[in-house]
């Protein structure tokens, strides 16, 4: 078995450290159960590390041929995926009047993981497509939601989200595919879109592309943008696909990683235009982007936490049989290297990192379940309030850690895990575009530093600091030996949030420069206390609910252990960044231009 | 131009901060003057940006194909190696006696950046030949030395070292092959190596290996190894290659980066047994090892030096022509993104990570040269410990600055940098290997602290973080405001060194353990002390000739804060891994079982 799905310590998280128990078996949770939940996550373990995780190694191999306009997925793909989607797996979280199996978010995020642990070019796609179903559950007309919501949510087709132009990546301002009004109602699109994941593949009879484009008459800037659903096929009216629509992708990418997913250039109107339906309003377009951007990002986040997490199983494995030198105070060598305490160092820094990450992106699920299903109006809104702030640190913290994590992966293989047939070089390959894609890791502090802290005032952001504070205080109140200096080094981590929290709350209003330079630093540390934070929670809950007798549950508190006092403690010198350091960053300028 | 070796900065910190001035016009480095080597410097940046750097990215597409035992080099590499070796470059630091030009190590460490920024797989081959020329020079019989050093020194034939086996790798103790005593003197060798860089090529008609085996009556360990010269081609009487030896390659890898470099299986002894000599004595084989290691380990070193540089100049070239969202304060958008204080940050993270390891590894350098040419055998001596410990540093602190700098010039360039034709994915994947080879990165640290640190009870150590403390007070002597606070943050960062090593000293007598788990975290404080008090001497040296009216000076200062306010105070969460930390690292295994 090369991978083997975290399903005992997700569920653990899930029953203990968030709202699932409270939520479940109300409203539109009323047929959820922990129970069922936990089945959920078995059968959704055995799918990934049985169908997906031998297909990983050959889509990296293979990668996706094109020619003459036709993507070829890698060998065993197209069965892979059919018996996925018939199986139900990407109706999960989706509206039950579509299709879906309305589960909740935090749910589908630990199979997300699953399935991205087993191939990251794999889950991509319907990752793609839940962020296309999202956008139109909100935001499309009912005309359109019944002609594709079943066929998307059922993943008989598979969908796209184009943004990207050569001249419009980070900022979309200068957006140019245009779109033109039809008598009928429709409207003709023209243009080139760029980097484009799956945009043209075999594994589905259509493929349905969500394109931004602007009108003829739009506004100028991020306002005149509209978005619209552009079939591969136009379906006939049994719903099958009809005739071939004006746009074709025009040629695939080489890229570092993720071979087995196509990224492709896109091309509209070679002819009269392609046919377009609007999806929402007119210039209302990034609106809708919006509505599904959180949960892709956090998706994003979580596909850091799978790559880690096949990484770790990776290297532990490895170092387990992998006998080299005598170790200190050992008999007679060799020794398997997880003996070495350097090797010991780096095996737990990957776990600990791991598990941070996916802490902090079930925490920052949950808050989006909240947001969707607690009674109270105001109860809603401050859910979604912690979700908007979690979302970018899920992010970024996340991918930063997937790239940290293969890279030590690499690194506990020594020579062997610079050889390709190893397989530790294409997770470290395959992670590095976490970071980039979907927002870079550098937008994400941007829009956490300049948006979601200062969200009503700051309110969110101090009460979650001060829920972090809580728990190193739980910790402190264990006065348990087992937890080493945990709680001191997280306090120190909490007041280091604090403090860069105050510096940007003013930068923001007072030298949004300043605040701009830190933003990179601030949101790490923002990571490491939410990170450190979470994971006590749930030492606390292992001490709670099983007691360390069990080695699961001392394995937890170890863990936060380990984070706090070895990786936690960052945050001293990122908050010297952030609160002297900016200027150091500007007024340096001299030494990027001699 | 796709790369422009840096040799007025080098030239500079040759001529202000080591001892080249002293050194030179004296007994053997009678010849060379701070002139010629800013000559030898400009001639070497030139060849290396004309001539080599348009090889790199034909030889990671191409590879080195293998075929019946033979290895074709890339298109255009034949032809390059052949110029590089007849313009004298190969040369460069032998002795004269063989045909060297005995410039000292620090010039020809220049040097070797730039071979390896023009293209890291070309680079790496005459690294190993330099490595088989240094054990020579000191361990080989005249006879020996007078048929192959010539040729060696000349480039005329290339060299490999041959260490590691299935079964052996960071540790020797288990190798296996086997060298049988012949009538005439020589021996014949049977068995396997692997990973052998250059083992198999077409650069040159003959090939030179040096091979480490065992005597059928060698003890057991590492104390029973002997070292081997085995030519591919047995050459004749006339000095030209001959028959064919007993050895061949069996295969090549497919690795992560360095495609143009063939890592071979080598197989000894097919028929009656490959024909070798002995070089140095029977038995002492790892002695002749560790000669040319510190030197292999610095060139190393300057290998993540060298892909760090040309990842930055990549980097800042794209950002300044990129042209991306609206900078803040900015009249009017899209701006370049260098403009944007987030990619700035990341872009001088990148300087400064370069120089401050092209600074250490500079400095080690002279530290060799001091050792080899100052007058009195005390300065020598002093000389060659300073070396001894500043060599784990360079080769582990600048091949992980390798990669964290290729790893920052994917993210400058966004969704570009994760495609292949960009080339910034390409120096990610060549970086990675640095780490590992030549003694991984945590091996450095264990030969840091369990070797280096103690010399002489620790009076090298001692000295030299007297030497860095003196440095944060110069600068903050100057009361220059220019400096920021990079005398404070510097003074911290050797704060921590001083106590990290007091811990470590005490530690390696009393509690082996505990200093082998906090090595890698002790290294990097040692890194980011001795990059800091080196950028700060540069600094320093800057306004005292030429003075910060002219821009390259007062860059020197700005990189010198920017790494002391910026990166260097990491050193305090490192000092709290090294003091307290390594007791969470070994109390924390059942993370790693549970």
């Amino acid at each position: 078995m090369t991978y083997r799905a975290p399903v005992a310590d997700a569920a653990f998280f899930l029953e203990h450290c968030t709202s699932l128990k409270a939520l479940a078996g109300k409203g539109a949770l009323a047929d959820v159960s922990p129970e069922l939940v936990r089945q959920v996550l078995e059968e959704a373990g055995k799918f990934a590390s049985e169908v997906i995780a031998p297909l990983n190694r050959i889509g990296d191999q293979q990668g996706t041929p094109f020619q003459n306009g036709v993507v070829t997925m890698p060998k065993g793909w197209k069965e892979a995926y059919k018996a996925w989607s018939e199986a139900g797996w990407n109706s999960l979280p989706a509206d039950p009047q579509w299709g879906g199996q309305g589960l909740p978010s935090i749910v589908n995020m630990c199979c997300v993981e699953y399935w991205h642990s087993a191939s990251m070019a794999f889950g991509l796609g319907p990752m793609l497509t839940a962020a296309a179903i999202e956008a139109m559950q909100v935001h499309a007309s009912d005309a359109l939601k019944k002609k594709y919501l079943p066929k998307l949510v059922s993943g008989e087709w598979m969908g796209t989200m184009q943004l990207t132009e050569p001249q419009a990546g980070s900022d979309l301002t200068n957006l140019r595919t245009r779109a033109e009004r039809a008598p009928d109602g429709t409207y003709r699109l023209k243009g080139q879109k760029i980097f484009i994941t799956y945009g043209e593949h075999d594994l589905t009879p259509n493929i349905i592309h969500f394109v931004l484009a602007r009108l003829p008459d739009a506004p100028p800037g991020t306002k005149g943008i509209s978005l619209f659903l552009v079939p591969k096929f136009l379906p006939k009216p049994d719903g099958t696909p009809g005739p071939r629509n004006d746009l074709r992708c025009a040629s695939i990418e080489h890229k570092l990683g993720i071979h087995a997913s196509p990224t492709c250039v896109m091309v509209y109107g070679d002819n009269e235009g392609a046919t377009g339906y609007l999806v929402g309003e007119e210039n209302k377009g990034l609106a809708c982007m919006f509505t599904m951007m959180n949960l892709a990002r956090l998706g994003v986040g979580v596909e850091g936490v799978a790559i880690a997490e096949r990484a770790y199983q990776q290297a532990l494995a490895y170092a387990r049989e992998r006998r080299q030198g005598k170790a200190n105070g050992a008999a007679s060598g060799p020794n398997a290297i997880i003996e070495h305490p350097d090797v010991k160092r780096m095996l737990l820094t990957m776990r600990a990192l791991t598990a941070a990450s996916r802490a902090i992106c079930l925490k920052n699920a949950d808050a989006i379940d909240r947001s969707r299903h607690m009674e109270s109006q105001l109860d809603r809104e401050a859910a979604l309030e912690e979700a908007n702030l979690l979302t970018p640190v899920a992010k970024a913290f996340s991918t930063d850690s997937g790239i940290d994590v293969a890279s030590l992966g690499i690194q506990v293989h020594g020579g062997m895990g610079y050889m390709e047939e190893t397989g530790a070089a294409q997770h470290y390959r395959d992670a590095r575009i976490a970071a980039i894609y979907e927002g870079t890791n550098g937008i994400q502090a941007i829009d956490l530093v300049t948006r979601k802290i200062a969200q009503s005032g700051g309110k969110a952001l101090h009460r979650m600091i001060d829920q972090f504070r809580a728990m190193a205080e739980r910790v402190e109140e264990t006065k348990d030996d087992e937890f080493g200096t945990c709680s001191f080094c997280l306090s120190k981590t909490v007041d280091s949030l604090e403090r860069a929290s105050a510096h940007m709350l003013k930068a923001i209003k007072d030298d949004p420069q300043d605040a701009l330079a830190g933003a990179t630093p601030y949101l790490r540390i923002f990571g490491l206390a939410a990170g450190g934070a979470y994971l006590a929670e749930c030492a606390l809950a292992a001490r709670e609910f099983g007691g360390c007798e069990k080695p699961e549950n001392a394995a937890r508190v170890a863990i936060a252990r380990f984070f706090a006092e070895n990786i936690a403690p960052a945050s001293s010198s990122l908050e010297r960044q952030v609160v002297a350091g900016a200027s150091s960053v500007l007024g340096s300028d001299v030494a990027l231009s001699a």
